[in-house]
């Protein structure tokens, strides 16, 4: 049975048991799913009812700890509605259990009301570390990163260290990288667990730690902490604040999901999508509408110069209308060729594959491949051409083919690094941008081709 | 010093060095380097001199091991320039001491002969998982699984345990997922370092292992490993054969490279290039031709449907050219709106976020944004229209407007779900098909109702 099978099959029976409010079928059921898994069947839940009480009662079934860790699994919304059906204390309880990251989002989500309640009850030193971990920006290392790291004082042997690790080992995200920090608190060095199991108990951490560890500040961006922890195969990163004291660690699951959504979000912002705040199904209608029509606004007044163009060549038109003919179909060529070679660079440009540096070296690619593929284009067309005007129209056609896809391609090559220049995001380089812009000047080069060809003829 | 500040300060010094022939100062440099930034430094020089002598002389400075490590993190075309450049004993050592999946990815890289001739100089038994880590196919868990990782016999206690992870530690990918195999090979259960660690050494690993493992067959697809990965938060994931005997594990990192490359090749399918088989600086010229030239060319022929409804209409546009000026606006406004929504789902699609089930509920939530989407823009555009034509074409352009952008947007949304009803990859549903697709409706769409309305006035 493969996963996706033996996970359907639970839920399946899990859902019926639910349903007929069998209570020991649940007991007997529950331990037996994943976290995640439980949180996507309360996801499910919680969509079909805008009430919460069956996912309540669900929820009200798992250990706490548990209960904890299938909350940290679920969408924002899904946590706020939950957590708004809970009372203070029960929230309090599980609030303790999640991680710390995970604690500081759903606080986040809290209105301000709630949280100064919660924040009233729990013991100074928690307090003061949710609000820290709840203060820093969205989008840095400080949002994503876990206080629940394992900190070694300077100055131990490896057997006290190893007692250390053991102590925190309930509490920590991970005990398998270990950080040692100063007096200060500042970051020392750090040592695998594996270097710590095969080292001799007696021997002083400051002198098997590496001290170069690669660390990040806390308002470094998250792509670029994801980027760090890709490019070092780490499994998890610290990060310091402004005196280079360590105030947490981004472990490598959560980097991988910043991988994911920053994916989203640059396929998203290729199509003029703005950055959505949640998945396309949950996200407010307002905000969908919001983050779509801005640039389609935009582009409609870009779209002008494309009639401006058609409008100086009226003449030409109105004595062959058949030119009309070929105008969508070489100016969405051009516009496809040009979106294809913008996106090459755009996605090249974030992965790191590609440099301005590598400008010039792309730029004579780009003209060998766009070429030919002007040139392919042009021969699949011209017969047509000649079908429906002539040789003379075949021959404007498949000039305007080739002209209008290289200089389509080359601009959407040039455009993002263009942008980066400018100090702008080349990801504005998306393909309704590119192809509005290939639009106009497609129409003046068909045209503008046209008018020469066929009045000298 | 940020990270990147200090990576180009040891990256010049290094450079300069290396063009003084500095020996000394070389050695002194290169422990500073992490094996990546090696890497980068190699690549860099190799894509300047096509003859690899510096690059080989700075991969001979370094000891054995890092030697390995640095080759592992280079791009293939590199990796085989300098294994070209190596003898069949220099080369060797090296891969003995690569990682087992990076040991059979530059192994698949080199010619039958040479490989033979490798083959026969290596152990039985590291001939054997060679040649069978090799013989996966890519795109699989087997491709990018390893074979170094810890297995521990069913029936240890957890002292004995503890005694073979020390033992295998110097040569495993990770140590602290360790999984539990019968004596027939096969998983048996799983448990972490952090749970051994904690536990009475005494104590029958059987006793305390989590038998429901997480695992995948050797052929399931690497994003769906990936995908496993992320969801559930693993350090490694276990690949068994058909016989559920353990051959290998996927690990995080190896996991987070799956979930990038994937997004670049979902990133390139939505602008119809297909799956490119490296970065696009340096894949061949002819195969980036290929990967563009095929959608590029049917959809070619798919605008001459959006010519011949201008051919349909050749009438009205010769009565009224000036209907002409908003073609490319109109059809151009729908495109974009179009592609938007079907990037959408697609991208929905492939993070799980949308599901089949979900169609009937983003219908009706496309249904609300697209017509106020289509209602901005035709206010916007109607000014423009009273402008240019009065106020009859104003009315034509506005309700085009609405219309396309209404029907482009259903259409993006519904094709990917109709795509995947019928079998096919949604992400066929890229901008490039969607917008031709639109555009041939727009034409139709807006002549249509400028026939109808401006015949009837």
């Amino acid at each position: 049975m493969s996963l996706t099978e033996s996970l359907n099959t639970h839920r399946l029976a899990l859902c019926q048991a639910l349903d007929e409010e069998d209570g020991e079928r649940l007991d007997a059921l529950l331990p037996e799913l994943r976290s995640a898994d439980i949180a996507e069947i309360l996801e499910a839940i919680l969509e079909e009812e805008a009430d919460p009480p069956r996912a309540l009662a669900l929820l009200g079934r798992l250990p706490l700890e548990r209960r904890a860790s299938v909350l940290g699994h679920l969408p924002g919304d899904a946590q706020l509605v939950l957590a708004e059906a809970l009372s203070d204390e029960r929230l309090l309880a599980i609030l303790e259990e999640m991680g710390s990251d995970e604690r500081a989002d759903l606080f986040n989500l809290l209105d301000e009301d709630r949280r100064q309640r919660l924040l009233r009850r729990m013991a100074r030193r928690e307090r003061e570390e949710l609000k820290r971990l709840a203060s820093y920006e969205e989008g840095t290392a400080g949002a994503i990163m876990t206080a629940d790291y394992v900190a070694i004082p300077s100055g131990m042997t490896v057997s006290q260290a190893m007692m250390r690790v053991r102590q925190t080992a309930p509490d920590a995200e991970t005990v398998y990288q270990l950080y040692i920090v100063d007096g200060r608190g500042r970051l020392a060095g750090t040592l695998s667990l594996r270097q710590l199991m095969v080292a001799p108990p007696g021997e002083p951490i400051d002198e098997l730690m590496i001290r170069d560890v690669i660390h990040v500040p806390v308002d470094e961006a998250q792509e670029e902490v994801a980027r760090i922890v890709a490019r070092y195969d780490l499994l998890a990163l610290p990060v310091v604040d402004a005196d280079r004291r360590l105030v947490g660690i981004v472990t490598h699951d959560d980097a991988m999901d910043v991988v994911e959504s920053e994916a989203t979000e640059d396929i998203h912002k290729g199509m003029s999508i703005g950055a959505l705040e949640d998945g396309v199904s949950r996200v407010p209608l307002w905000s969908l509408y919001r983050k779509r029509v801005i640039w389609l606004v935009l582009l409609v007044f870009a779209n002008l110069f494309s009639g401006a163009g058609i409008a100086y060549f009226e003449e030409t038109i109105a004595a062959q209308v058949a030119l009309v003919f070929f105008l969508p179909l070489l100016i969405g060529s051009g516009g496809n060729a040009g979106a294809q070679a913008a996106t090459l660079m755009v996605r090249g440009m974030a992965t790191g594959d590609v440099g301005i540096k590598d400008w010039g070296k792309l730029l004579g690619r780009e003209l060998l491949v766009a070429g030919s593929l002007g040139l392919t284009m042009a021969l699949a067309v011209a017969p047509i051409g000649i079908m429906r005007g002539g040789e003379a129209l075949a021959l404007v056609v498949a000039m305007s083919m080739v002209t209008i896809v290289l200089f389509g391609s080359l601009l959407g090559m040039c455009l993002p690094f263009l942008l980066d220049r400018l100090g702008w995001d080349p990801a504005t380089a998306s393909a309704p941008l590119v192809t509005t812009l290939i639009d106009a000047s497609g129409v003046l080069i068909y045209f503008g081709i046209a008018t020469a060809v066929l009045t000298g003829t």
